[in-house]
């Protein structure tokens, strides 16, 4: 980390700053299960390192550290008013990650509170998480920092497997932790507010040309998997009037999706995977397993948009003389941040200088899991490309540098409320 | 074989006869490969038993036989008339086959022979051949026997290797064959014209509760590998606009496929393959890989179609910022059978007193390969629910014997020509 500057220096522009924490970031993606790629899951070896070089600068900004027995990293900012303001995000990453999904959170709040103290630190305390857990790699269960910060880890999962055999608990051994001190874990009682900085991973806010956004919610999400089912038959010896082609009724629906859901304000629903058998290209396709993903932050028109699709797949394939069936997957309810917070942010971005645009979450974050305990909000930052969960991953640093200067304004909005 | 009756008993009607066939082919069946299932392959040891009890059947017959060097079982009756009538279909199947395709065509010809020893046997003499290779399962090359049997058997093609490394010409000698001798398979020069009978292995004649159709032609056909590129994105985050779904896309094009096939008389247009990448629920499809195989017996009305639908896909690719690319696979011409063969065969039909119903072909057969040598034409048998290349392939004992009527009347049909 020899190239890279971790020391606090005094009297930098928010735009130096936020080139540090650019910096910063990538200095943290070397830290990696995986050489040549930002690899880092839950628990992992290079988490201790990631670990061990944040509560150096914890540290340095006057902060109380630990390690938490889910293996979240906390960091204490004391002030003379016991209430404080969490600022988290993770530190973990999917395979061959970006260097910023997550842990530019975390390094924001860092940075945030290296700039607060220049001038004047806030009144009350501020905790920074670096969460263990959000993308559910290792476990095939996501949020398990954030879920055990909230107290509703089950002690059940702690014998839950993982591929290689090692259970939950035997991970949080391996890392020199006790799991039978989740406790820890848990927030601080006099927690009143939680703020997550994270890139938006989508293309929205780089389409309207805006660096940043206040997250009102996380979408609800419905997912299904679809078989439709005809009858396979020689594509040379079937006319098309005798054939009962599985894709070809999956095609009419697919496009009754998409016309669906672009009509529909808000809402996502996609086709993503599609499976069809045979699977020969001189046979007709006898059936087609598909995937159903619907997404929208109010949940009425999201329950009504899977009505509406499903029924639009059973009328095709039933005009078809074809079977359709539906497996509901997953139905996860929207959640919707806390709109006095919301405000909140919205007016620190104002008075900052920026639009104050609002928008919803399609993708979870902790922030999801956190906001039916703590009144939550998030700062979405300009995703290039929309592009996430790929080495090309990247911020803009004036996007960083306008989500520091929001943040301070955030500070200062929120004094009046603790 | 002893549950089965194969000797020559004079006296009996066609309907006993056409029992008789169907009970012989599905003893034929018990010489497979995979006990339990019908696989019998180009030059397999089961081969050799089929051969052995087709050949006393043959001589009971008074026909002289023997084995070509391709495999292809010859069997002759002679009359005082050297000119020729070649009757023939194949005697190799796909893995778990049926009972009756390729092999019905066989022992129809057989059983015709039979029945027309009863009364007048014709003044012409009647070539019964079962070809050795028509599906191309042993060594992905199809109408190995039909193409010997024309003389465009290419030596070079003897060491073409198989799945298992086996060469052509080493299956050929393992077999007790010459593969030097390939000559003797070519057809006899005073051969006049060739009939195929054949399942139909579609649907249309039950659709149109028919027995039999005369067969026009086979149909020429294109394939196609289609590759349609957007850009995979997070199915949360990427709003319906700021999408490139390659699924959507392929999903369009396909209803275009079917509309256009649907409004074409005569063409069949499949997709019968379809890839999707990256293939998860909760990601935008980025590109889509597919099949697309078109077929006509006009080949200006395919050629037209296929530039049709690939423009289509084009049009539907470029208006989404997509991109599109087909690869063409195949582009094999209609064999149109020889039309006064065809009227002679339909004469024979309504003299039988059936229909003359005429179709063309939707998959490829022997008769293909024979037809620019020889003057051909085909008799289709009505297919069962439309099944072939499956162990529910039937057929109906009254369709067999109505096959033997209208082949009796066929061959006193052709006395006039020969």
């Amino acid at each position: 980390m020899s190239d890279v500057n971790w020391t606090i220096t005094p009297g930098l522009d928010l735009a130096t700053r936020a080139a540090q924490a650019v910096d910063r970031c990538c200095a943290l993606g070397r830290f990696t299960e995986t050489p040549g790629t930002i690899t880092r899951t839950f628990l992992s070896q290079p988490m201790h390192d990631v670990h061990r070089v944040l509560r150096e600068w914890m540290t340095a900004l006057g902060m109380d550290s630990f390690v938490d027995s889910i293996g979240n990293l906390r960091g204490v900012l004391r002030a003379a008013n016991p209430q404080r303001l969490v600022i988290a995000s993770h530190l973990d990453t999917v395979p061959n990650a970006g260097a910023y999904d997550g842990i530019l959170g975390v390094v924001l709040a860092l940075a945030l509170i290296e700039a607060s103290l220049e001038s004047a630190p806030p009144p009350f305390g501020i905790e920074v998480i670096g969460f263990s857990e959000e993308e559910g790699v290792r476990f095939g269960l996501p949020f398990l920092g954030s879920t055990a910060f909230t107290g509703g880890f089950p002690p059940e999962l702690l014998d839950h497997p993982g591929k290689d055999g090692t259970t939950i608990g035997q991970a949080i051994r391996d890392f020199g932790l006790d799991p039978s001190k989740l406790s820890n874990a848990v927030f601080h009682p006099e927690t009143r507010a939680y703020l997550e900085f994270h890139i938006e991973q989508g293309p929205v806010l780089e389409k309207l040309d805006l660096p940043l956004a206040a997250v009102e919610g996380i979408a609800g999400q419905s997912r299904f998997h679809i078989q439709i089912t005809g009858q396979a038959n020689h594509a040379g010896t079937t006319p098309m009037d005798l054939r009962k082609d599985a894709l070809a009724a999956a095609a009419h629906w697919i496009c009754a999706v998409e016309h669906y859901a672009r009509s529909t304000t808000g809402l996502v629903a996609t086709v993503g995977r599609l499976q069809v058998k045979p699977g020969a290209g001189n046979v007709v396709p006898g059936e087609v397993e598909a995937s159903l993903d619907v997404r929208h932050l109010n949940d009425s028109i999201r329950n009504e948009a899977v009505h509406a699709l499903l029924d639009s797949a059973q009328q095709i394939a039933a005009a078809r003389g074809l079977t359709f069936d539906a497996q509901p997957l997953l139905d996860q309810p929207a959640v919707l941040c806390a709109p006095d917070l919301t405000s909140s942010l919205r007016r620190s971005l104002r008075a900052a200088g920026y639009n104050d645009h609002v928008m919803s979450s399609g993708a979870g974050h902790d922030a999801m899991i956190v906001a039916p305990h703590i009144p939550t909000t998030m700062l979405f930052l300009r995703s290039p490309g929309g592009i996430s969960h790929h080495p090309s991953e990247s911020v803009l640093v004036s996007d960083v540098a306008a989500a520091l200067e929001t943040g301070l304004c955030f500070l200062n909005d929120l004094e009046k409320d603790f």
